[in-house]
């Protein structure tokens, strides 16, 4: 299994960060396998999601009204609401997996791959990716 | 890896289209290792739900609960509320991966795979199968 | 593929259990490769979040929020809003997957493996641990 770390700029928001270009490049020497995805963090996730046309916006509004920032979480340590964020992962998974086919990732036209990070608190987050060759 | 794609027809309104017969033709002539179940559209997702009992209608109400078609997107191509589908695969994630024993899916008794489509604009919908052996 | 199934007592109310430890001793033989979750039961879900600082119960607090016991459901077996546990793993995947580098789970810091059963009836379930070397 080929793996690695890469840092991504996530800024002091929340945010869905389009990583799509960043998985491409890890696997673009490999042949056919799984990518995985994984955030090692407790307050972001991985979507799979068209960004661009909104909807980007639209995850963090759907995140806001399901979880939202009020005082009514147990975990309060940070700012306020980040007991949220920590909620997240259970409903928007660390992890991915994606088929490659001849090195590229087998997504759909209009999917990419996101990291959704709404914890404002660490303006930078690690993805590993991995490959397992099949 | 072996892998392919597979035509399911989802019809016009939104539905739990139950797979788990496909996915287990893929796998009968296998051995062990990894079932991966991906959609390659931005407007669909797989969940692994008993059928036949009411739930997958339950999902469907859910969704709608939750992720409403009103005007409350910012993503508004097609029909009205598709905003919703393009957040829906950020919740119910567009792959699963399942281990294969055997040649047969591990699944519980009352598991099925499934392919969720809220979006009545596409008719038929790709689903891909790929085996990891291990 | 090794694969192993063990039985984790869950009691006879909703609970997170924290499954970490025994998913690091199924690994700790291993190098590099794929750790593969899997809980083989309708209503239960594998969730990757921190644990012992509230948010275990935060997670339960929000599933009975956004997908609550009340008689809304068609699937109605089983305790009063049971309907809901049949719903929660299209939202709580019943799978997960990490990577494992040299015999270790490449976890963040504050990240645990935990099994989300909202169903009482059941005191004891499944969880199926898989392999894949890489």
């Amino acid at each position: 299994m080929r793996t690695e770390l890469i840092t991504v700029r996530t800024g002091g928001s929340p945010v869905v960060r389009d990583i799509t270009a960043e998985a491409g490049s890890f696997v673009a020497s490999e042949k056919d396998g799984l990518l995985h995805v994984f955030v090692p963090h407790a307050t972001a996730g991985i979507a799979i999601i068209e960004t661009g046309a909104g909807s980007d916006d639209d995850l963090l509004a759907a995140i806001d009204r399901l979880l939202p920032t009020e005082d009514i979480w147990q975990h309060r340590h940070g700012s306020r609401g980040h007991g949220r964020d920590h909620v997240l992962p259970a409903w928007i998974t660390p992890f991915a997996s994606l088929p490659v086919i001849g090195g590229r990732i087998a997504l759909g036209t209009w999917q990419s791959i996101c990291l959704v990070d709404t914890n404002g608190d660490n303006p930078t987050r690690q993805v590993r990716f991995s490959f397992l060759a099949g």
